[in-house]
């Protein structure tokens, strides 16, 4: 189930914020009702199309990452790269989803914008 | 494994983070090289003790309390509330921990400050 978890979790998040399809992506991953934890985003499937939309006008040249995908029974756990801004250094964000029966109905996120200094080489990443 | 990779990550979280005990932390759960990702933090056992004594002299009443933990093979993640001052709303953190042998090796995180308006009601946890 933790394989089959991740890879709707990805295809889900790549579908909505990558690509901008909101409603593809509750259609082949999305459950109802969707409980929305990012204080900028309203719930719901509505509240995610709103939220996309809004971003894609603003930042039509984003790009999103994942960096590293986890799983732990009904939840997956993304490790993402944003760029909003074409050669800016961007946001780590990790992202949780809880999902029911294969399908994502629950969302937490943390963003971070990366600091142009850093106490160690390693990356955020 | 992934029990016990769970356990030992909150019992070094708690200890070195929570109770400032960075010493302890590294004998009882910690290995070596221990590689950090987070921008303020050096690398190694000796980044990690500066950092904490740093944040316990200028945040003396800090609290942090564990939300979630979630475990994928030699990966843990916590979902953490920080408090840095009691009484305000604080941050967001998701840590991700990396373990060879049961012992942790690696760490990044994204921490984000909880905002004081929300497009939804279900708090950020």
């Amino acid at each position: 189930m933790s394989e089959t978890n991740k890879a709707n979790t990805v295809a889900f998040h790549t579908k909505a914020v990558f690509e901008g399809d909101v409603a593809t992506a509750f259609r082949l991953y999305g459950g109802t009702p969707y409980r929305q934890h990012n204080p900028l985003i309203g719930d719901g499937e509505e509240g995610l199309r709103k939220f996309v939309a809004a971003m894609r006008a603003s930042r039509p040249d984003a790009h999103g990452e994942i960096k590293r995908v986890f799983a732990d029974g009904d939840y997956v756990i993304l490790h993402v790269h944003n760029v909003p801004t074409p050669g800016s250094r961007g946001n780590a964000i990790v992202d949780i989803f809880r999902l029911e029966n294969g399908k994502v109905v629950e969302h937490w996120d943390v963003r971070q914008e990366i600091p142009e200094q850093s106490a160690n080489s390693n990356t955020m990443f």
